[in-house]
C-alpha cells in the first residue's frame, strides 16, 4: 500500500492511524477530519499522519480510502468525494450496519466506482482520537461485505489489510451481517440504553437515590449505555427492521419469563438459567471475552 | 466477637471466612456446609475455620450466626436451628431479597429470637468456596434491614462487623430494599438472562452461528447471565411482585424506543442516548465501577 486516506478520525479512525503507522504499512497517511476539536486533539497527541484540507488532492494521491465517519455522513461525503474518485482507489468503510449504507452507496457513488464495505467488531464506550488504540482490532472479527459487484482483488487486498490490523476476517452479505449484528450488538445496546432509562424513570417515580446501588448489576449495562449517541442513532435508524424483529422476540421471551416467575415455575426457570450459562463458557472458549470473573475489574 | 458460625460456605460465605480470619475478628470460626463437594474444596484449599457436623453445639458456642445459604433453604435451616438458638446469638443473613425471607423468619423462627437481615452488595458470576475473596466486600454497600422488632444493639454490632468486612453500611426497611434492588440488580440479571436466551433462540431460528460475534455487546450480558441459577431463581421467586412491576416499566419504555426508531424520531432518540450516558459518569463518580474504558479488560 502506498498512501492511505482516513476520513473521520475518532476512536476507530485514530486506532487505524496508530496501527498503520506502527506496522509501517503506508508511505503517507492522510487524515480528513471535520471536527476542529478532534483536529486539535490529533495535533496535541502528536499522532502520525497528515491532516489535510484538500480532499480531492488526497483522494487522487491515495490507494486506500477508509471511511470512519458516522453513517449519517456517508451521503454528503460521497457527494464530496465523487469528483476525484477513480478506479485506482480501493474504498471501504467501518460502519456498524450495512444494508442501508449499501443503498446510499448505490444511489450516490459515481458510476463505475466499487466500494467494498467492512465492519471491524471493535469499539468502546469512549470515543474520540484520544481513546484510540493500535491494538483495538487485535483478535477481533472484521466483516467484509460481498455483493454482486464486489471485486475479488479488492476483497483480497482488504482482507490482507485488516489482518495487518490484527483482525480475523469473515466475508458475508449485507443482509446476513445486519441480521446477525441486530442480535449480538444492536439489541444489547438498545436494551442497555433502555434499562438505564428505566432505572432513571424508577428513581424519579419512587424518589429513591438508587444509582448508588448499581454494583448489583446495573453498572454493567451503564457501560454500553454510555456509547456514542450519533453512532448509535445511525445504527438504530439504519437497521430498524431487523432491530424491531429482535425487540419483538425479546419482549415475547420477557413476558414468558415474567409468567414463569409469577407462577413459580421452577422447572422452566432452572432450565432458562442453566442454558444461558453455557453461552458464557462458549464466549470465553471462542476468546470473545476474558475468562477472569467480573471482567477482572475488581 | 468470640465465635462465629457461617452456615453455607459458597462464594460469599467463604469470602466472609477469609476476611474474618484475616482480620482476626473471631476466636473460632465454625462452618456448616451441606454440600460434600464444597466441604472437600474447603479442605483442599486449606481455608481457615472448623467444618462442623453438630449444628446445635456450634450454635450454642457462637455469638454471631451468618446464614449464607440459598434463600430457599432458610425455612429448613431455621427449623433445624430453633432448638439451640437463644437470646445470646446475634443472627443475620446475606440474602438478596428481604420481604419474603422476613415472612419465613416471622413464621418459623422460635419466638423471642431476633434476626437482623443483611445484604452485602457483592457477588460474581462464579460461585463456590474456590472463588471467594477476602476483599469482595471492600467499598461495597451492605444493607442492614430495620424492622419493628430490630434491636439497636444488634444493628450496631452488625454494622461494626460489616465495616470490618470492608463494607459501607446503609439501613433501610425490607420493602424499600426489595424495590430498589428489583431495579438495580434483579431486573438487570433477568434482562441479561433473557437477552442470552433470545440470542440462542435467534441462532436456532436463523441457523446462524452468532455467539462468535458476541464481542459487539452480547458478551457483556453473558457474564451476569452465567450467575448461579439457584440463587437467582430464589431471588426472582421471592421478589416477583416488584420484579413484575419493573419488567412492565421496561417493556413500556422498550416499545416507545421501538416506535422512535421506526419513525426515525431524531430528537427523542438523541435525548434518550445522551441522558443515559450521564448515569455512567455518576456510577464512576460514586465508585460503583472502575473508570477504565471497557472495564479495563482489553
Amino acid at each position: 500500500m502506498r498512501n492511505i486516506l482516513i476520513i473521520g478520525c475518532g476512536l476507530l479512525g485514530s486506532s487505524l492511524l496508530r496501527r498503520i503507522h506502527k506496522k509501517k504499512i503506508a508511505n503517507k497517511i492522510f487524515i480528513y477530519e471535520k471536527s476542529s476539536s478532534n483536529k486539535s486533539k490529533i495535533r496535541k497527541l502528536k499522532l502520525p499522519g497528515i491532516i489535510i484540507k484538500d480532499l480531492d488532492q488526497a483522494i487522487k494521491n491515495s490507494d486506500l480510502i477508509i471511511l470512519c465517519a458516522p453513517m449519517s455522513e456517508y451521503k454528503n461525503l460521497i457527494l464530496k468525494m465523487n469528483k476525484s474518485l477513480s478506479n485506482k482507489n480501493i474504498i471501504t468503510d467501518i460502519g456498524s450496519s450495512k444494508l442501508e449504507s449499501s443503498k446510499v452507496i448505490k444511489n450516490f457513488l459515481k458510476k463505475g466506482i466499487v466500494w467494498t464495505q467492512g465492519h471491524p467488531i471493535a469499539g468502546s464506550e469512549v470515543s474520540g482520537p484520544e481513546n484510540g488504540k493500535q491494538d483495538i482490532f487485535e483478535n477481533k472479527w472484521c466483516v467484509l461485505i460481498k455483493e454482486k459487484n464486489t471485486k475479488k482483488k479488492h476483497l483480497n487486498l482488504l482482507s490482507n489489510f485488516w489482518k495487518k490490523m490484527g483482525s480475523k476476517i469473515v466475508v458475508m452479505t449485507a443482509e446476513k451481517h445486519d441480521k446477525i449484528f441486530s442480535m449480538t450488538s444492536h439489541l444489547p445496546h438498545l436494551i442497555a440504553y433502555n434499562l438505564v432509562k428505566s432505572a432513571q424513570d424508577f428513581e424519579r417515580i419512587q424518589n429513591y437515590d438508587l444509582i448508588k446501588y448499581s454494583a448489583g448489576g446495573l453498572r454493567d449495562f451503564s457501560r454500553i449505555a454510555a456509547s456514542n449517541e450519533i453512532m448509535w442513532r445511525d445504527i438504530f435508524f439504519n437497521n430498524k427492521k431487523n432491530i424491531s424483529k429482535v425487540i419483538d422476540l425479546f419482549i415475547k421471551n420477557l413476558n414468558l419469563f415474567k409468567k414463569d416467575i409469577n407462577s413459580k415455575n421452577n422447572r422452566s426457570i432452572i432450565k432458562k438459567l442453566t442454558q444461558t450459562k453455557k453461552v458464557r463458557s462458549k464466549i470465553i472458549k471462542l476468546k470473545q471475552d476474558i475468562a477472569k470473573p467480573d471482567f477482572g475489574r475488581n
